[in-house]
């Protein structure tokens, strides 16, 4: 695996080298090191939002959309898969096949494999490989409204979240958890019965939320399905975008995989020690989970 | 802190420490070692399901049909809160209201802040705690379908999933995701037209998926916001509870908890590292991050 093909923009290398990353993010390491200087020109915009929401067909309108002013795009779509079934990744066939022929669109499924740390970590490295392939814009499609999302929200330089009518007490989910994440709300199939509402709802919501940074969300229409007001969306995230802010953000965001780098690096040290025969051990009241942990830093030292 | 008023019953007590545990997880330490040799008789029952899919009802009312039977609830509500707001707990409140007058019934929310290893930790300390102050059923309510729902799910003997009709792909999402998490599907909201659909979709679905275990799960009829269905979803439980292979499943838990106390204890040793300045750093390309976290490695050694 070299830099070169990749700054050259070979697509062959770009989807062995991102499969590479995936798998054996370690060894990805001096590659990622030599791609480093090259990052730093792509603005990444995440989109969130409950399955069902739409944002697989939001962000096929605004590829289109960004691919008609001429810009290369990656994609990479979170999938919340199952630690025990090694992850299914749906759609991501399909989606490549369509842009197949479009050398400015890449498309990367990732599933979480269980470590959440370990995700916002692959995503990152995902950015900087793309970013340094000469991707402009980065979209990051995740799905859910959980963890997951602050912390893959955190390597975004902005965010979208997509509300549908109809959801019940989703208003209520934003005010303990999305309200911050969120730079757009994008109120998809806003054709729905209850838009209306949920329109008022969300700008209650943000009005009685004032963000540290200022800004106040946009709150956008659109009914993703027939394309309507996917402009609009890119336009209001270009607003954010536009207003400055990204430094911080960035580095906060490395500030953040950093503390994940190093937590992951440490626990190499542990490589020997049975896990599971310790959950067991515990699991039957033999031993104490503090004192196998104080046992195990012992033995480090 | 001590644990003899634990023991005792003494809610007060129990409220305090509850705080002491979620606040200052090292320092709770000791005391949870105390309490250590005192649990193993609490089933833990985790509900699981999209914002709006009627959770909150749903365990109102299983805490109402356990209370009937004389049993203690313990309810641990996991709200995804953001870590930057700090998390503002909804319904704890109202419901522990609801619930005051029963010394039978404690109702504990705990936030996010932002790092989901620890709050699988803190869910665990909490199960503990509540174990040992002799709560017999421990309802543990989660929001969200991602990640978090996996690692909590692990904290729990049996997990319900809902869902409602009419949410689009979700049986999608369920097939990515929460299929192996599920071992009751609770169809909630089942009077709603699609009821019908998505229970045949939610059936294909578990045919399917072969589990390693070879449970099939229960799919089961509920209208939470009427009370109906709910002796149906703790039958269900129940029947999973008994057929055995607690143990194994508690064994996972722990070894997947003892990784997390290590990862937590072992960036301790990095409690001098500015992170924020190292972001800031690499941000603006001034240094690799993959060079940094060797710089502290090797300092640490």
């Amino acid at each position: 695996m070299h830099a070169a093909p990749i700054l050259a923009g070979d697509l062959r290398a770009l989807a062995r080298t991102a499969t590479f990353i995936e798998n054996r993010p370690r060894e990805a390491e001096p590659l990622l090191r030599e791609l480093f200087p090259h990052i730093g020109r792509a603005r990444m915009i995440g989109i969130t939002g409950a399955p069902g929401a739409g944002k697989s067909t939001l962000v096929d309108h605004m590829i289109r959309l960004l691919r008609d002013e001429g810009r290369r795009v990656g994609v990479i779509a979170v999938d919340p898969s199952s630690p025990w079934s090694g992850g299914a990744i749906l759609g991501d066939r399909v989606r490549m096949q369509r842009h197949h022929d479009d050398a400015g669109v890449f498309v990367r499924s990732m599933a979480t494999r269980g470590c959440l740390g370990g995700l916002a970590r692959a995503t990152t490295d995902m950015t900087v490989l793309l970013d340094a392939a000469g991707f402009d814009t980065i979209l990051i499609e995740t799905v859910g409204v959980g963890q997951d999302e602050v912390e893959i929200a955190r390597v975004a330089d902005a965010t979208l979240v997509l509300l549908v009518p109809g959801l019940g007490d989703d208003v209520q989910a934003l005010k303990a958890g999305i309200m911050e994440i969120a730079d757009v709300f994008v109120l998809n199939k806003a054709d729905l019965a209850g838009a209306d509402r949920l329109k008022q709802e969300v700008r209650a919501a943000v009005s009685l939320a004032a963000r540290a940074d200022g800004w106040s969300p946009a709150v956008v229409r659109a009914v993703a399905s027939e394309g309507r007001g996917i402009a609009d969306v890119l336009t209001a995230a270009r607003e954010y975008l536009a207003r400055g802010g990204r430094e911080r953000r960035t580095a906060e965001n490395w500030a953040a995989r950093l503390r994940e780098m190093l937590r992951e690096r440490v626990l190499d040290r542990f490589g020997d020690v049975d896990f599971a025969a310790a959950g067991t051990d515990v699991a039957a009241g033999r031993r104490d989970p503090w004192a196998l942990v104080e046992e195990w830093l012992n033995d480090a030292r």
